[in-house]
């Protein structure tokens, strides 16, 4: 089968790595001039009609990488070959004011939060949120969000209208500062009968609102935990009529229940683990479930822990002269913050892990010292 | 690093993908018209001189996935970029005599001999090895073989002339047929600076002399018989100061004797296991070889069966609903024979593996029954 990629940077590449053993093969749609899959057809979007015919008369069907796409585009698209997660999902994706209602529906637990649509309403929604007990705010844009960008956080009210600036969108979600004894996250396929499987949950770790390291399974998380982060995913998934890899982030909290903080319509940074610690990648897993095969195993072989490589190079020979330790670059050339690659660590106990995970973030220049709440 | 491959077949092909994480990037020269690697830059051999200057402009080292070449273009590409393995280790695996005396000169155990150059010859020689005690010979070219070809076996001395004649070749080796308990093979990696790994052998079943099945660790194989096998092919990379996977297939005998009968200068089919079994598979191991890198571990995470997939296509939806199986295919057309993909089946212990192995023989068309020594 051979499937289209709306978008190519690393995840499509990653793709396209995990699918050319299926027998897939992949075409791109990228309208950045700076894309990291260069792996068969390579197709960048010039924005041009007959562009896009050739890239769907290329392929099967389509899936995407990235969920900030123009919403007009991928409709056209869906309207010509079979496009998975769907638009609705990727609609709701897209606008943290429609995830949030989703997950109200759905009655999975959120921080507490308010719309606001002027500096004002931002400062009058802060001072709400800290008077019921929040110690600080995080104020979003609506739309076009990740990695930390258009967010703020405020102490006070009387920071609103420098967030305001700075953010500027004209219109807001703010949600109480959660407390979290951590930041964890859970990915979930469904295939196009609906069967879902689910991996176990990651320990997330961000600096500057970019994930360093990812670690699964969590020793200490709780098989309740895990049973309930299932519910809520598989609850999203069955309402979106989702085929495909879904990732959601959630708070853990002191008392061990969990908050949804936001999803992601794709494969995730934070599953990258599963590369080399689970039986089936969420890779491989993906595209099992947008052509309609059974979908693998989740099961996870050993303990993993995923580092990103952010901004610069490190030194790559030392670090493979660890055992089980797998490095995978994107191809990229080195620039402040930006993911080049990941490097995925495998131990048989956490102790030795942890201990490898230490010598490895000596090895990568600027790597935050390496803190799990275990 | 970008890694030129001579010939642009599936192990081409599985060599990219396993370079693509560690940042290397590819291009192939072929002269055949079914390539099977598409992945990056495909590169088509015209035969023109300036075809071969841009190839070789474009990579910073050379590697080869298949012996059969000529050797002047050979020697030619290593006066002019870096060659791994050597002119030295491809000469003598393109020659049965070379290497047979190869084996003589390190004290390598082999089958009986002579060397023939014509059908009476070949008569004398299948004369003397039955009186020596062979229940039959096999008489092979002294180059070009692979996969059965260019053989015969021989049960009477008279049937040297039809045999002479069917194999076509001016000069043949003749060897008692060693009555074996099994066919195995060991894999092994030697890096730049002459540091040596070794996979577990690994049992192979041929049938008409194409790889069937391939199943590592083996479970009733000694440790004296793996340190033997560790032991020759240790003394061939060291002698032919080799860089890269070796690949040395033995016969083990009843008394556990171990007799080399061919090595392959390059990742191997009875290899492919590494893929999903190894903590690093041959094709990784055999580019951070070529390129300097640290060798990475060749323990055998699982007990692993690779089943070739030979001619026709099977059924996969069924393959991939067994847990922990998985799918490589080539991306070639059907066509008798010929090698189109492989399964790698993983489980916890040999009965569990076994009983996959028969479930995915009868979902392959024409699979034969897998038989294995234990």
């Amino acid at each position: 089968m051979k499937i289209g990629i709306l978008g190519a940077g690393q995840l499509g590449q990653m793709l396209a790595l995990a699918g050319y053993p299926l027998g897939n093969r992949f075409s791109f749609l990228d309208t950045s001039a700076n894309a990291s899959a260069d792996i068969g057809c390579l197709f960048t979007h010039s924005e041009a009609d007959s562009a896009l015919a050739d890239f769907l008369a290329q392929v099967d069907c389509v899936t995407y990488e990235f969920e900030h796409l123009p919403l007009p585009l991928v409709k056209s698209i869906a309207e010509q070959k079979p496009l998975f997660p769907s638009v609705k999902a990727l609609q709701v994706c897209q606008n943290r004011e429609a995830e949030k209602a989703l997950f109200d529906q759905l009655s999975i637990p959120v921080a507490d939060y308010r719309l606001v649509n002027s500096a004002d309403e931002l400062a009058q929604a802060c001072q709400e949120l800290m008077t019921a007990g929040a110690q600080a705010v995080v104020a979003k844009s609506i739309t076009e969000g990740y990695d930390g960008k258009g967010q703020a956080v405020l102490r006070r009210p009387d920071e609103a209208a420098s967030a305001w600036q700075r953010i500027g969108h004209s219109r807001l979600i703010v949600e109480a500062f959660v407390d979290f004894v951590r930041e964890v996250s859970i990915i979930a396929v469904r295939g196009r009968s609906g069967d879902v499987v689910f991996y176990p949950v990651a320990e997330n770790h961000h600096v500057e609102g970019i994930l360093r390291y990812s670690l699964a399974p969590v020793p200490n998380f709780s098989q309740e935990a895990q049973v309930q982060a299932e519910a809520y995913i598989h609850a999203l998934l069955d309402e979106l009529e989702y085929v495909g890899v879904l990732t959601l982030e959630l708070f853990q909290q002191a008392d061990g229940c969990l908050l949804a903080n936001e999803m992601a319509p794709r494969v995730h940074n934070s599953g990258h683990w599963t590369q080399n610690g689970s039986m089936t990648s969420q890779f491989e897993n993906h595209l099992r479930a947008v052509q309609g095969l059974p979908l693998g195993s989740t099961h996870a072989k050993a303990l993993t822990c995923m580092i990103n490589i952010i901004g610069k190079n490190g030194d790559y020979e030392d670090i493979l002269k660890l055992e089980d330790t797998h490095l995978h670059l994107y191809g990229k050339s080195e620039r402040a913050g930006r993911k080049l690659g990941h490097i995925n660590l495998v131990a048989g106990n956490i102790d030795d892990l942890k201990r490898k995970v230490e010598q490895v973030a000596q090895l990568l220049p600027d790597a935050p010292a390496p803190e799990f709440s275990f």
